[in-house]
């Protein structure tokens, strides 16, 4: 048959969990966590499907969750983002990114990612018929590179693609990104799309640098969030973006016509939790718990640590242990010492080998403990 | 800022339901249900969030939901798809039509729809860089023009979509229509694009006529169905796709990157509910009493009633009791007679105005009746 994706296959995630499944290994490859959700949460749920919220939401999402996101928006990033026009709710973030690419990307238009990065985007692009444009972070530490951000803008940039926390290298945006990044956009329009997954997830007491926090980016940008990352509820498939209203009704434009809405008792269910901010605020102290765990236990061997600021994954260099590529050592790492994780070059333009591979630590301690005893020998 | 959708605005179901809710029109517009699924199926989704199935599913679905969806198509249809390699569950039949469309059409390629048909089908096309190319249905009865579908077919043609029972007019294609269809594909590769959401509405002992049924068809279609539709829970979202592998190799391509998966608790609950064949078996029935319920309340009236052979979607002529254009007419009765209605001018390339409007008979009997209280002075 015809193709759009001649060079797409299975994405990584979906690969590693199914070799981890076959050979038992503890599965630290794909971001997702072994604990639940609290059960408030699904109280609220079937609480919404029993009081016979389940037809079609409004196709922007149900108001209070939209209320509750804008609300949490302004407590903690300080910029107001009316709930009506301005916000709408997701399945998920990578559902957002796409109907956000889609919305602004023609044929020939390009969009900046910075490499390496999140294994949707470059695909998305060339689903709008786009151009994908591959800027590296800087060598080894995984920083925004502004002179190659600038060298790469063109008259046909429509766009640029930020993550922080970084997936997968753990790294975050500063206060200082922000303002670079404002700088070289002011002369252009380039519209900046935040990928904010893991938002509540930054440790040492730093705190995220939204999009939304620069008055000057937030005119300009599409910040996408997802309560699966932040309730531990990953297969809910439900996520956010905010942006300025005319962004917005262009966003809406494609996403009624891409999934219409979302799940109607979830988004209710999510509405009564929102109001808590207690969840999302313990949310760093509970994992900066479990990464000191996982870094700490990884002390004693081979591994070298690279630094994990925010998210929830953790890369090593395994240069010291093996000379294996990538996938390879991955593979070995998974059927011999039983511990999953996914190779680096995934994210990466050129697939490049460096001898790097991520850990996800969103797992319960006993789990992070038996994984560590496994990885002890290295 | 930038758009791709120049000439869309909000979809007419959202239009309409917000200026029937604003009058408190009973609300005959949007096709959704206003009675309540089964509360076996409620319990079956809080069970499994309570198991702790709430972290992503498999990207292509949860296996129970895919081994009962081809269970039930091969005991209908008569086809045996492979539940690994051939089904995927969506989120909702929209979105997977647009990632059909967005998984074989590229810059240029033309996709037949039938005209008049559902608002997103041109939109999908055009989001995908290909050319939309409206064959019109038989004027005044709404049937497949094969000489004219024909006559649209050229070397670029890559799909055509079909809707079967259609969305707005009722009619249903029948096997001779399949027959047809497929000599007429014979010698080309065109993919059929088989919306067949209200299979499961199909009155009068007529079986529904599935892209499945016919090998030669299957082997090139992308059969599309919903679950909201046929249990009643519309805000749920969960729909699936059923085709030969390559074609859903293509399929999953983009779907990993648009959605990559789909609510998990949502599917388990579901799939426990697939289980049991009575509540797709017995659903002719329930809706075939509503539409001869509705049908003959309109019987008094001036009205003139085209057929509803499926779907729940009732068309009637409005041309002996109002010389006002559609939209108008559609604005009156809600605000003035309080029964939102669609017109169907929304459904339309060239928007034309012929004096009929779709009613939707999903409503508990009362509200049919309440409806035709107020209907029934015209
Ligand atoms: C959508 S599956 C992958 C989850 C994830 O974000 C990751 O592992 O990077
Ligand atoms: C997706 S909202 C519209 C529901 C529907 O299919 C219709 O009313 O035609």
């Amino acid at each position: 048959p015809p193709t759009r994706l001649p060079n797409v296959g299975t994405t990584i995630f979906t690969v590693m969990s199914a070799l981890a499944a076959e050979h038992g290994a503890v599965n630290l490859g794909q971001g997702f966590p072994d604990f639940d959700c609290d059960p408030r949460l699904i109280d609220a749920v079937s609480q919404s499907m029993r009081e016979g919220l389940n037809q079609y939401p409004p196709m922007i999402g149900v108001p209070a969750l939209r209320d509750g996101i804008a609300a949490k928006i302004a407590a903690l990033y300080h910029h107001r983002y009316d709930a009506g026009s301005e916000i709408t709710i997701t399945a998920g973030a990578t559902q957002a990114i796409l109907t956000a690419v889609l919305a602004i990307t023609g044929p020939g238009d390009e969009v900046i990612v910075l490499d390496p990065c999140y294994d949707s985007y470059v695909p998305n692009i060339e689903l709008a018929g786009g151009v994908a444009v591959r800027v590296p972070l800087t060598e080894g530490s995984f920083r925004p590179d502004f002179a190659a951000i600038g060298a790469a803008l063109t008259p046909r940039t429509r766009a640029i693609i930020v993550n922080t926390p970084h997936n997968p290298s753990g790294t975050v945006w500063h206060a200082s990104d922000l303002q670079a990044l404002a700088e070289l956009l002011r002369p252009t329009e380039v519209v900046v799309i935040g990928d904010e997954v893991y938002e509540h997830m930054v440790y040492d007491g730093v705190a995220h640098a939204s999009m939304a926090t620069v008055p000057e980016l937030a005119a300009r940008s599409f910040v996408i969030s997802s309560f699966g990352k932040t309730y531990h509820v990953t297969g809910w498939k439900v996520g956010y973006v905010a942006a300025p209203a005319p962004l917005m009704a262009e966003f809406r434009k494609v996403h009624q016509f891409n999934v219409f809405t979302v799940n109607t008792p979830m988004q209710h269910g999510l509405a009564r939790h929102l109001a808590d901010p207690a969840p999302y605020r313990e949310l760093p102290a509970f994992y900066q718990h479990k990464r000191d765990l996982f870094r700490s236990g990884l002390g004693g061997t081979r591994f070298r640590l690279l630094p994990s600021e925010g998210s929830y994954f953790q890369c090593v260099d395994y240069s010291a242990i093996s000379s294996l590529g990538e996938t390879d050592f991955c593979r070995w790492l998974t059927a011999e010492i039983g511990v999953a994780a996914i190779p680096l070059s995934a994210f990466y333009g050129d697939g490049r080998d460096q001898g790097l591979v991520r850990f996800c630590y969103a797992k319960r301690d006993e789990t992070l403990r038996s994984a560590l005893d496994r990885l002890s020998t290295l």
